[in-house]
């Protein structure tokens, strides 16, 4: 026996998002049957809405309703920093802590030879634009993932900017606030020796 | 900084299904975004056409998109045996395997004293109309979860049903096929050899 048609195609449509495989398409399909009609509808016009209404700002590829986005046209804002990250979400994440009030550059990406992305498929070019165009961007603080591929495109971005004269940053690693030592893996601990302060 | 108004509620919608909490639907709404519009669209349409077109069926409970379903409407079924479940979607694991031909019955739920679910919250008042209507059937067959909750309500309907000289069969308990005793539980074992078979 098949599953009806209407509940196969929701399956199908649910295990094209990430992370999503068959059991829990079909647990979260069931699911959507016995959910209230009002937010079952809600639901599909927030998906199409998402979908049509945001865009990539054209300045720093963060994803926006308006463009420029509120990051970038809100002039108050200190215009001599520019925080590069890999994903539109990492920018929502560093805005939370309420403590940077710089510019972002959003890569979409990362450098990864293994799945043949190179500089040109990644929001590099852009990034040197907007460096040529505003005098004002003395420092780029490097935010890409403690991956290889991300430690690569921060050295690649590095080499390509320092010549320019701005200075380059990375986020410090170390150990998480609030974690043990004992859990910590070698790499981790190596870097929070490597970067120790003073106190 | 809040997140875009569009992106806001489809994170909202997408906390809303069951396991999904904010991390999962930030990264399932950003990957929306990123998704093909035709996907989309066709995603939202799903949604809605499940919700409008699917309904549970008036006589065994299980969701169909016409009444009676098409195995309670198949005549050709064995319609002296009814197996009943939990939940809808256990009917269509069961009718995966393709060896059993009999009729289905959805009972929504299990008895939960803790939830405040007694018997006049799941399907068990249709059940007992069912078996007094239909003379045939002959054999009530209990797959309600191995768990404490679906064995009460097993219980509660075995009591129900057998004064009117109906056999009541539960599915055997033991070691799945193809699993280690080393990692079967004591209660798992304890069925096995409680329920063992001459060969």
């Amino acid at each position: 026996m098949q599953y009806p048609e209407p509940i196969a195609k929701l399956i199908d449509s649910y295990m094209k998002l990430p992370g999503i495989g068959e059991k829990t398409a079909i647990r979260l399909a069931f699911y959507t049957i016995s959910m209230d009609q009002d937010d079952v509808v809600e639901f599909a016009k927030a998906l199409v809405a998402a979908k049509k209404n945001l865009h990539y700002c054209s300045i720093c590829g963060n994803i926006t309703e308006n463009d420029p986005c509120t990051i970038c046209a809100d002039k108050s804002r200190d215009q001599t920093k520019v925080i590069v990250v890999e994903q539109s979400k990492d920018v929502m994440t560093l805005e939370k802590m309420r403590e940077y009030h710089g510019l972002y550059h959003v890569l979409h990406g990362v450098l990864s030879p293994i799945e043949g992305k190179g500089p040109e498929d990644i929001n590099i070019s852009s990034l040197l634009k907007r460096l040529q165009k505003n005098t004002e961007l003395s420092e780029v603080i490097i935010a890409t993932n403690a991956t290889p591929e991300g430690e690569a495109t921060a050295m690649y971005i590095s080499r390509l900017v320092k010549p320019a004269d701005i200075k380059v940053t990375r986020l410090a690693h170390g150990l998480a606030v609030g974690s043990d030592i004992e859990y910590a893996d070698e790499m981790t601990l190596y870097k929070a020796i490597e970067g120790r302060q003073e106190i």
